[in-house]
């Protein structure tokens, strides 16, 4: 238990990007294989985008001989809706950690937007992953590779590709402004900290950049998902929370195993009771953080406000009873909203790619630490910086250094230190997303904002607007367009004046 | 002729370098040794500091196995003014090219103004400079080890020392303002804009941030000097400017070689005409950088005023007679003003401890292209960025990133960028130093601003205080010390506040 209590922050991390790579298993020692990581969204998704590959430098930090080995960055570009000669703005998505189609196909509101703004599209990969592997497919063989996967080679290589596409484009005074949500979000309020002579803004959506070290409590994750539950039913909250002593109690059992992949309706008998926990651990986080509005395709497809669908089903069920089966019948919403499956995969992902890059970084420099409290509706837990390190050496062969990511980009005091240096930030966050308590929440100054919405999820204004969209949201939107136009409308002026 | 014009800037930002490092020549085809390079400020200098060394990692960028190699990094501290309860600031002299105790000795403004502010100084190496090597004698062995040389790597250590230094002494909120003269300078300003969770402010002083790609006219530098020379006395820079011609005659005279060496009064016959060109030159370059308002002794120990002083001796000799021999009368007083040298040592200086670390930089990252234009006291000439990576590439097996300090740290539109970006800053120059036309010259905004004098040179501000200091030098330095009790003043109210 303890050494599973250690991971359960790199599980949730592992969250964020499950979706958007072709990850399909985690290596960590204690932590699970789950039929999830078999996504629907790897068909290819259609997007209005061409696309491009550009050299990019290995390592932008040292001088080595090896430093300028070239590798190919993949890009995405739209001009459609480019007035370029107009001085037309380009706007670039700073890509997290995955394939970029999913993250093009998923920030909607890009596209929305470009043609009001005569803007250029760009959406650029993260090295180390998708197709813009520096070392082929041995990329994540060792840290003799994986060392060059982080978020400031990251940084430099958009710095780097963005300026060369707009010599290439012969447009040096279009100003750019950068978007990104969840990682991508942290890169894109990153980036405009440090590089403000490239990017003139950045729009950081669910970009939990306070989730290092001490600055934001370690249970706030787990209690945040929590509230979500409990704010649909209490009730709801109750039997979760309540669930996971039924799982442990079976797990003791000579036929617990049997039992477990009965009430599961695996396809396989179960290898693991701990593939149950973690099966239902992760669709009740995952369905906090895309507590979205409207139905949605994100993680899973999913009915509006899933939540409080999961929390239905589990008040619907005859009061006494199983914990544990009514937990298993709200998880299946997620894993089963569209009916179609029979049975359930809870082991034996596979890792035909290899990608489990963002483990890697989260055992070097993205170390979150997350403990689940005594309030929070899952097992409660601790977190050890010694016994992560140890596992982490032991997997990559490296040690994590937990007090980096604060040091390069800082984070304490952030309102203190952010008041009076930098500008044109906005910070998205939705509080129904778990990682809404690790983003910046508050006003800092008059151009460094926090645009917070209480039944918002993780990134959800960056999603295609729909029909359905909540006045709240069609808001939001308009507030995130009117202050991107002020920061235009700003550059435009300066620019006449020189 | 080509090849040496090629080299001209790196000729010159070794004048930086030459007299706070131990290097002792040059191995750039087509420069020069000489006698200069042995400097009287060699011995070391009392300066109030306790030296101390911190565990530095080598790689802050990557994380591949021998990243996290540790070498032990030198800074020097001095508490005796502090007042660490009171809150008192932490002021940091972010090191340049050479050995820290030699800037501590001439950075004497920070210890004047200490026990004002009630606070602790620290001078912080550079790595690959003075005692911190990463690879002790063989740190500049190869590409290979030089690799790790470069300024965001010593940003990061600088960074990653001060944080863990304030942790140590227990003094998290102790407001840190970092100081630099010349590279040191652009270091500071830089630091400010990349680390603002650490510095609250950049005192940077005769910081050519600018004199990169396109930013800064090519042949600004030595127009600077030469102006200088030209305001002392136009007869001076015309005999100046005619000198050249004459020792080029003798270099195609056969015994050109034993007139030179006899005008020039070595101590060994030359083996090159070059080395009596490139010792005049420095001389005057040198000079025209150090034209301090008292007597000093940056570089050498010269007279108040010194380039006025050269004319002096130019204007006084009779009219007419061979240009060639008043330059070298003029020469003479920088190398030999106090009058104890026989003979002069044009070549020769030995590499006992291989510290060329600036050529380093500048074949790598710090690609400053200048040119001497037909109006300047020196031959005209021109610079290849073709050439030049070539001769890089000989000389340490890497070809320059020409391009990367823009793209990393910016520069272009620099008014435009830092008025709505970045704050706390001073830019201090002195027009008589020829850096200063890479300088900011010209305030940014509000708290942003640039101290131009017209009769400083290279940051003569950051030397210590001296009875005959002329008005506008206290005033400028009254000017610094009230824009930092401000930056101070804020810091603490807002500290208040939260």
């Amino acid at each position: 238990m303890a050494s599973f209590s250690s991971y359960i922050f790199l599980i949730i991390l592992f969250i964020i990007s499950v979706g958007v790579s072709e990850i399909k298993s985690i290596y960590l020692p204690g932590t699970y294989q789950s039929s999830l990581l078999v996504k629907k969204h790897d068909e290819k998704t259609k997007i209005p985008f061409k696309t491009h590959y550009f050299p990019q430098i290995l390592d932008h930090f040292t001088f080595l001989p090896k430093s300028c080995k070239v590798f190919y960055q993949k890009y995405l570009i739209n001009d459609q809706y480019w007035h370029k000669d107009g001085g037309g703005p380009i706007f670039v998505y700073t890509g997290n950690e995955g394939n970029i189609d999913w993250f093009a196909a998923n920030t909607g509101f890009m596209i929305d937007i470009a043609s009001n703004f005569n803007a250029l599209l760009i959406f650029i990969e993260h090295r180390f992953y998708g197709d813009s592997m520096p070392f082929g497919n041995n990329s994540y063989k060792s840290a003799k590779t994986l060392g060059y996967l982080n978020s400031q080679q990251a940084l430099a290589d958009y710095a780097v590709l963005i300026r060369s596409l707009k010599q290439n484009l012969s447009s040096d005074s279009s100003p750019v402004v950068v978007f990104g949500g969840s990682y991508g979000g942290m890169l894109a309020a990153w980036f405009r900290l440090k590089y403000p002579h490239i990017a003139i803004g950045a729009v950081a959506s669910s970009a939990p950049i306070l989730q290092f070290e001490k600055i934001t409590p370690w249970s706030s994750f787990y209690d945040a998902v929590s509230q979500d539950f409990k704010d649909a039913s209490l009730n709801c909250y109750k039997v979760i929370k309540g669930s996971w002593a039924e799982l442990d109690a079976l797990s003791t059992h000579g036929d617990g195993l049997i039992k477990v992949s009965k009430l599961f309706r695996t396809c396989k008998a179960l290898h693991s009771v701990y593939s149950a926990r973690d099966w239902l651990w992760e669709a009740f986080v995952y369905t906090a953080m895309v507590n979205y509005p409207t139905e949605a395709n994100f993680m899973m497809p999913l009915p509006a406000y899933p939540v409080k669908e999961m929390c239905k089903i589990i008040d619907g069920l005859p009061k006494g009873g199983s914990k544990l089966s009514k937990a298993f019948a709200a998880a299946s919403l997620y894993y089963n909203y569209t009916q179609t499956e029979k049975c359930f995969n809870l082991e034996g992902g596979t890792d035909s790619h290899g990608l489990h890059g963002w483990d890697w970084q989260a055992c070097t420099e993205m170390v979150m630490p997350m403990t689940c409290s005594n309030e929070s509706m899952f097992p409660p837990s601790s977190f050890s910086y010694k016994e992560f390190s140890k596992d982490c050496k032991k997997q990559f062969g490296v040690k994590p250094r937990p007090h980096w990511i604060t040091t390069e980009f800082g984070g304490y005091r952030i309102e203190q230190v952010l008041k009076r240096f930098g500008s044109n930030m906005i910070f998205s966050n939705g509080m129904q997303d778990p990682w809404s308590r690790g983003g910046v929440l508050k006003n800092i100054s008059s151009s460094i904002v926090a645009l917070v919405t209480q039944k918002g999820a993780h990134h959800v204004d960056f999603r295609s607007e729909t029909k359905n969209d909540p006045d709240w949201l069609i808001m939001q939107r308009k507030q995130e367009v009117a202050i991107i136009e002020k920061w235009l409308e700003e550059y435009y002026n300066d620019l006449k004046q020189n």
